[in-house]
């Protein structure tokens, strides 16, 4: 255990002093350089070992690994993100590799950017990107330095890994659930897209686009009402009460993500509507909360630990050398909960 | 804007080239040794900027700095530690510095260890630890070697900065808050402690401490019950219906945080009770959730967000060298909601 370890980190000096060398010496096997004679390679290993050196990171980037990933994620307050990092601890588990977040900034794309430099700069061995705003140019020049997966995107790209929820399926999955439930004025909550009008191959995109099509197809088009706000609570809430103001209101709402339906059932719960008597919701990730018997969400299912666990297994496989680009899609699941029913009755 | 930074990474010969100087001299002025003429420094230091040139962080690392503070989390889905991290980067908005993230591993130790010498392995310039499980021995270590702040433990040590709630102040002023209710049998929910019993000073301890304190100055010694699971959704859940499965049950629960009241919540809700007229439920960290109108969860606010700053703040005057201990805590307030009411007229 670290705990009874010694009370004094062990330094290369240590090392030499113990297998009786120079500090030069053991730098040379450490570095594996030439002049090293077998007989002194085995020395110093040894010492190494008796010891518990542990050469600093910085030391073993000298010799070109610094066995970790890192990862960005946007913030830490989704907690989609914590079941996808479950996934890659779960698949670095066993391996020397260890797992160092940065958080992007949310929807501040400077902020962003930083924290990619920061990352490049730790001289990570690969890069996990969730959510990235980041343009495709951009994540491209990252994947010409060090081997790159980009989780949540779409786009296709011959420099880095791509792993994605089918949002296409998954959208098309809860608005046909809300229709098929006799549902005609359905209502969505998007997020504001930040940048100057780059296109984004991200999540709420294709399922804003998607859910345009569905109703679409359904000769809904002229009941299509998207609020625009953000995935969070306070987004959520705030896209709820935009709707309601709507004349008539709608009779459901696909919040888009999970954190966002639960700021709707709260601004529903507040404007005194019940649900799914008054108004039905449903949301995307199917998160833990999403599940517990008083919230009872209807969601879409999108294996953020497999989505995770897949991640880091592609970056593992670029970094082994591995060059050829792979995309992983997760076919999503519906999970009807109580949140979801029958329209109104009384709806024009 | 980093999008339109040239494809590949300015290297340091790239500026000895611009500067027309050998990288040996490059070198030199970025370690600021000896040997570099003004001249020389002033042409190099054109070409840097000229270029924007990174160093990377483990030459900066040689020259003694590397401008990154670790934080250790045990893991992202609690909502608190996302509000710390919010803290933390408001404090570090406008500095050189960008914090790091890794993740310990829940309730296990050696994860844990491993998480901590992977931050060590950074090289970062100082460490955050949010609520370790590691020995105080060790983190004393750990102190020695590199700034350490400690978040979320009660020990004094002269050895590195404590930041924490008074949970002492929180437990009394919600127990207190049920008792005033007219509640007696108020159960608890608590983590298990991992480790081999060595005394951590460690929130659930406080707060299970605290609550059979002043349970037994009220005269009820003989209605303390204490369901030991986890301060997560399930373990909330789980511990609810343990306490709920006693003859007589309790009338109230205080479920130790907010992510245990949410699972009590939940399981209340499944067997039928109502929430307060059965039962009253409290939690603890005055999560977003808990403020939610459907929610509506009495707890303990210990600003998350001020404690996050505080820490950092502390980290980095730290890392300017200052060497004498400090303690900070945060005094609690009960932010009493719905989910808290009078005790049921007809308990023993």
């Amino acid at each position: 255990m670290a705990e009874r370890g010694p009370r004094r980190r062990v330094t290369i000096a240590d090392v030499a002093r113990h297998a009786q060398v120079s500090t030069t010496a053991v730098s040379k096997v450490l570095r594996n350089a030439y002049g090293a004679s077998p007989a002194m390679r085995d020395r110093v290993k040894a010492a190494i070992e008796e010891l518990g050196y542990r050469p600093h990171a910085a030391a073993r980037a000298m010799r070109g690994r610094t066995f970790t990933i890192g990862v960005l994620l946007p913030h830490i307050r989704n907690p989609f993100f914590a079941d996808v990092l479950d996934g890659v601890n779960e698949q670095l588990a066993g391996t020397s590799y260890q797992a160092i977040l940065v958080q992007g900034g949310g929807t501040d794309l400077a902020a962003e950017s930083r924290a990619i430099e920061a990352l490049i700069d730790r001289q990570v061995d690969g890069i996990l990107m969730i959510a990235p705003l980041t343009a495709k140019s951009r994540l491209e020049e990252v994947a010409a330095e060090m081997p790159l997966i980009v989780l949540g995107r779409h786009e296709r790209s011959s420099a880095y890994d791509a792993v994605f929820d089918d949002d296409d399926a998954g959208t098309e999955l809860v608005v046909r659930h809300l229709i098929e439930l006799g549902h005609r004025r359905i209502g969505h909550i998007s997020q504001r897209c930040p940048g100057r009008g780059r296109p984004l191959a991200l999540p709420h995109l294709t399922r804003a686009e998607t859910y345009r099509r569905v109703m679409d197809e359904h000769g809904l088009a002229a009941e299509i009402a998207i609020a625009v706000t953000s995935w969070t609570e306070e987004g959520g809430y705030d896209g709820t009460r935009e709707l309601l103001a709507r004349s008539p209101r709608p009779t459901a709402i696909f919040a888009g993500d999970d954190q966002a339906a639960f700021g709707a059932l709260a601004a529903l719960h507040e404007a005194g509507l019940s649900v799914p008597g008054d108004m039905s919701v449903a949301g995307d990730d199917n998160t833990k909360l999403a599940a517990m018997a008083n919230i009872s969400l209807t969601s879409v299912d999108q294996d953020g630990v497999l989505m995770g666990r897949t991640a880091a297994r592609l970056l593992l496989e670029r970094v082994e050398g591995r060059a050829a680009a792979m995309r992983f899609s997760v076919t999503p699941t519906l999970v009807p909960r109580r949140s979801t029913g029958p329209a109104p009755a009384d709806q024009g």
